[in-house]
C-alpha cells in the first residue's frame, strides 16, 4: 500500500454530479489529471503554461470507485509515482473523503515520456528520475516490484 | 456598478482549457453555476444536497468575455442579486483574478423559482426575498432599475 | 425571425444530463459551439484542423432557456449569421427538436475576427464577408437592424 | 479477440479536444458511457428515461489510449458483455475510426447490478442474462475465461 507525500483538494463542482446524483464516472480522470498536473507542478517537471512542454502522455488510465462521491463531499487526491521504466512510469492515486480519509477510489495511470514538439516518445530524462526518486524516496520501482508481486 | 458581497474562488482544471489553450467558453458558465449554487448556500437557501429542492430554474444566462483564462489563473466569481421579481430573480457575476481583481468576465442569469417536484414555476418565497435583501443591502431591485435605466 | 439555412444534430450525452435530470446549462453553449464550428467549416471558412485558423474569438454569448433537453431528446442547432459588422459577427441559434421543430432554446453569440498566431484582433476578411453573405441571403446584416429596430 | 456486435456512432465535440489538441482522457471514458447507456438500450435493458432503473453501477473501469483522436476523426465505439458473473458483469469497448477500422483505443468496465431506489447491489437479474446471452452468442462468461487463462 503506497502512502502519499502528495495531495491536491479537489472543489467538486454542482457540474460534475450527474443524473445518478452523485460525481460522474468521467469526472474522475479529470480529477486524477488535475492531481497528476499539480504533482509535476510540485516536483517542479512542468511550469503549468507549456503544453508543448509536459513531456508526458498517457498510455493508459484505470479507476476503481469505492464509495460515491457527493456534491459536498471534501475530495482530495493523493498521487504517487510507483514505477520509473525506461521510457514509461506508472502513478497511483487515492481519491479520498479530505475530513475523514476514507478512500472513495483508487487509480493507476501509465504515462510515456513524449516530446509534443516532435510527437514521439522519448526516454524518461535523468532529471525527471532523479527528481522523482528523491521526492519519493530511495526506491519507488522497486516497491513497486514488491507490490506487483503481491498480486500474483 | 455592483459591489460584490459573495466571492468563490475557483479551481481551474487542466480540462477546462481547451485546444486554444485558455479555458472554453462553456466552462465559465460552470464556474458562474458553481458560484451561484455556493452563493445559495452561504445565504441558506440551499443545503447543497437535496437537488429537488434547489428552488431555481435558470430562464436565461450570458458571458461576456473580457480576457482569458488560463491554467495558472487564480480565479474567484463574485455573485450579487441584482433584481428580485416576483417570479423571477437576476444575479450578475464578475468572473476575476483573485490576485490582481483583474475583470476577466462579466454575466448575468435570470432565475425562476420553480418547485422541482411539481414541475411548476412559483412565485419567488418571501423567506427568500427576505434573505436576500438582508444579505445584498437594502434594495437590490430598485439599484437595479437604477443600472438598467442608465442602459436606456 | 431569423429562419436557419444549417442545422446540425446533436447527440446528447449521457454525461451532459446533471443532477437536474436535463441537459445542464453550460452544454448548451457546447451545443452552440459545436454547431459553430460545423458551420464554419460547412462554409468553407475553417478545415476543422487547425485551431490556429480558426479566424474568430468569442467576446459574447447567451442563451435563452425554452424547455428541458433529456437524453433522448432528438436535438438539432440552427445557425445562422445575423449581423457582419466591421471586426465582429453576430450568430444566432436555435436549440430544437429535431422530431417536431419545437424550439427548446435560442442563443446568440458575438464573435470578433482574430489572428491567433499573432494574438490580435483583426477586421473580418473579405473573404469572409462574401462567403456568408452569399449563403445567408443578400443582407444579414439590415436583416439585423430590422430585427434591432424591433426590439427597441 | 472479441468480436463486437453493437457499435454507437460517436460526434466527436470542439469541446472534447483539449490543450495538446486532441481528445482528452476523460472524454474516452465518456464516449464508454455513451456507448454503454445506448447498448442497454439497443438491448432493450433500459429505457433511456429513468435514471433510477439503470440497473447497474460501475465498479471500475479502464482506457488504453493506442491513437489520439482529433475533431475530424469518426469515431464508433464497439460494446460487448465478456463476463456475465453472478452480481458483476464486465463489458468489453473498442474506441474505433468508424473509417478506417482503426483501433484507437480499448477499454473495459466492471459493473454491478444495483437497485438505485434501495441503493444496494444485487444479484444480476435472469432477464439480463438471458438477454445479454442471447445477443452475445453462446456464452460469454466461458470467452472471457479463456481470455484471462491467457492473461496468466
Amino acid at each position: 500500500m503506497p502512502s502519499f507525500r502528495f495531495f491536491l483538494p479537489i472543489q467538486v463542482r454542482y457540474g460534475d454530479v450527474d443524473a445518478q446524483r452523485h460525481v460522474n464516472n468521467a469526472v474522475y480522470f479529470t480529477f486524477m489529471e488535475q492531481a497528476r498536473a499539480a504533482y509535476l507542478q510540485h516536483l517542479g517537471l512542468w511550469d503549468g503554461r507549456d503544453f508543448d512542454a509536459i513531456g508526458i502522455i498517457l498510455a493508459e488510465t484505470r479507476c476503481t470507485f469505492l464509495a460515491p462521491i457527493r456534491l459536498e463531499t471534501p475530495v482530495r487526491v493523493g498521487v504517487r509515482t510507483v514505477r520509473l521504466g525506461t521510457k514509461s512510469m506508472e502513478i497511483a492515486y487515492s481519491i479520498e473523503n479530505a475530513s475523514t480519509g476514507q478512500v472513495l477510489a483508487t487509480g493507476q495511470s501509465v504515462q510515456v515520456a513524449y516530446d509534443y514538439l516532435k510527437a514521439m516518445s522519448i526516454p524518461i530524462p535523468d532529471a525527471w528520475r532523479q527528481t522523482i526518486t528523491a521526492f519519493e524516496g530511495p526506491d519507488p520501482a522497486s516497491a513497486s516490484s514488491q507490490e506487483l508481486s503481491r498480486e500474483m
